[in-house]
């Protein structure tokens, strides 16, 4: 039987998806892959994941395998308004919600904000796995311009000009850029939120893994009552648990979790309470260094094999912190292309135009990612990406 | 700030959930509550939890915790391509795929197929959650008749005729009425649904809890092509953990893989590894029984009181497994007026009319759980609900 004739509107403009294709090859015995997006499997805390099993069990017993509030396990929420305060949000328990990984809270602001047609607004680049959330329920996107520092505040003036529902930033060391928005501009945007009314929703995947620098506040700490702050513990604790978590204008988090209760009920209680107990045993201020530690290096032989290989014509972020860097050949240069040659010598990356939600945009881009593989690979991969670079030039 | 003009349509007409409204006096000290839908705590496998985290850790070690296919973790899929072997089902493992709980299922399923006023079949009464999770894509529902062998197959050819997009069914121990669809009836079904090149939902949280009597195979043995079966494993391990799973035709599938993508990227890993445990180290198969003979019993006992002390005006069935019991009254009684005063006399149930698509329907009905409360206290409750229930006759 074939059921094509039933598939919804929505379904029928799905498409392939076009990166997941290109990227199969990425598995391939052998391959050096920089196209990655994942946490080194050597930066979670096994050892005390171990012992939180136990805990766990011990203390919360059935309590922690039961169906639970859609709104989030109760120890886990007290647990975040402490870390949440850290970053310098206030917000109490009953005011923080759980979601499964921050992908939920994308699928859910998308689903109770997007009638088809309406717009919102990103950067040029984006997130792809919030396009991913976005694109089923049919928007259309305002693409905003970044620089070096992120968002540029006159692009998000000219977009909220075109009745946005919602705009939707990394701020910290973003996807796919690595770039950070200074203080400065931060603050820049928040009034322009406030003094046009509008919902930010402000995504912080990133924030806690800073190599070098100082923290800067959340945009969420300039204009609490216009943004919607979400983050996970996927990058600080263990991505496969599924654990994300938002504190949102009241209004939106009421439907975000009506909603949840028909997409999934609630997130794993069992995952909840390892992370409960991560947060309030005070493991994450104990684990976090050793992270920072086995990323810092490996960003450094990134950004100094960069230097010594890649050509002139070549632009890249030099980010102080997160998992990517972001580099621009000369224009006319086809990314794609390069991909499949680099392929053939055994180091992938993502082409940076899959991160662009207008078409012929970033064709000359490219995403690194340095989580994954140790020092001295980095070193050799990129040299290998300068060769074929220079051949291409 | 409020945002109430940001919200999609499909939001706007949401409303409130005014079942929630009604059973928040349900956790009031001292009720005794036959109005949930959840297993007893007692039911958990908590020494085998236990033990298998640690050969979970020991055994996958990071890779449990590290992001892992939509799919599904491959060890559990392996596993359940047995599970589902021993229900008649043929499946081999990359042809099943996990979910987080069945909810994430029907959530997909309505996500990929329906298009504003398209509509899909369901029972009257049909299960709640299944409503939640496909009204957010706004369906118009085309109600199917029951009696006490579940769904009239004349109903659903008469549905067919609509233009159906898919039909939800739960064929044993259904909820909420408890009704089971025998054999015959199921190959009458699967007929049907052949004939009309029509999709069906199976779903079956609890054809596992059979007391008495034997297993019918599921409808999906029967139209193999166009049957997508949904289970879980929240009845037979523990719900918290938010594992559910589907077999469906290829398209189906496809689609529900890559909108999952959008949705929660993947099902926990960990979750997911000690599934796999539980079912391959044949945990399930030794813990199964004690669950029966834990819900057997208190079946028992609520059936028994029911003869004893509901009126003769009452009618109910008489479930061979599962958690409901669905009664209804005479025509004319207002169960939820009824519900009211029950209340206070601290016995909660579910008004029947709030698993119905229609309005106006089974005013007069009512759904009982036993498998939280004890045999003895059962029985009192069920006194003082037949007292309740003879002073409003």
């Amino acid at each position: 039987m074939n059921f094509e004739n039933l598939l919804a509107q929505r379904t029928q403009k799905m498409g392939e998806n076009v990166i997941r294709e290109i990227l199969k090859v990425v598995s391939r015995p052998g391959m050096v892959s920089l196209a990655g997006g994942i946490p080194a499997p050597e930066s979670f805390p096994m050892e005390i994941i171990r012992e939180l099993t136990n805990v766990v069990i011990k203390k919360y017993s059935s309590s922690a395998f039961q169906y639970d509030l859609t709104e989030g396990f109760p120890p886990f929420r007290e647990a975040l308004s402490g870390y949440l305060k850290e970053k310098g949000i206030q917000a109490s328990a009953d005011h923080i919600y759980v979601a499964s990984g921050s992908q939920g809270v994308l699928d859910g602001i998308a689903k109770i904000l997007i009638t088809k047609g309406d717009r919102i607004a990103v950067e040029a680049p984006t997130y792809l796995g919030a396009i991913s959330a976005f694109s089923a329920y049919e928007p259309e996107y305002i693409r905003m311009d970044t620089d070096d520092e992120g968002l540029v505040p006159g692009s998000l003036e000219q977009a909220l000009n075109k009745k946005i529902k919602f705009i939707y930033l990394v701020p910290n060391f973003q996807n796919p850029t690595g770039r950070t928005i200074p203080l400065n501009r931060r603050k820049e945007i928040a009034e322009i939120i406030i003094k046009n009314n509008a919902l930010l929703v402000e995504d912080d995947p990133y924030g806690s893994l800073r190599y070098r620098g100082e923290d800067i506040p959340p945009i969420k700490t300039f204009a609490p009552d216009h943004v919607m702050y979400v983050s996970t513990l996927s990058k600080v604790f263990a991505p496969g648990l599924r654990i994300g978590f938002f504190h949102a204008p009241e209004l939106i988090s009421k439907w975000l979790v009506l909603v949840k209760q028909g997409v999934d009920l609630h997130t794993s209680t069992f995952n909840q309470a390892l992370a409960a107990e991560y947060l309030s045993g005070g493991h994450l201020k104990h684990h976090l260094p050793k992270i920072i530690n086995l990323y810092g290096p490996k960003q450094e032989a990134m950004l100094n094999a960069m230097d010594k290989y890649f050509p002139n014509s070549f632009h890249w972020s030099k980010p102080e912190g997160g998992m990517f860097i972001w580099a621009e050949g000369p224009k006319g240069l086809d990314m794609e292309a390069l991909y499949w040659k680099a392929v053939e010598k055994n180091v992938a990356f993502v082409p940076g135009k899959f991160f662009f939600t207008a078409e012929g945009e970033g064709i000359e881009t490219m995403r690194l990612n340095y989580t994954m593989a140790n020092a001295e690979t980095i070193d050799r991969a990129v040299k290998t990406l300068a060769d074929v670079i220079k051949g291409e030039l």
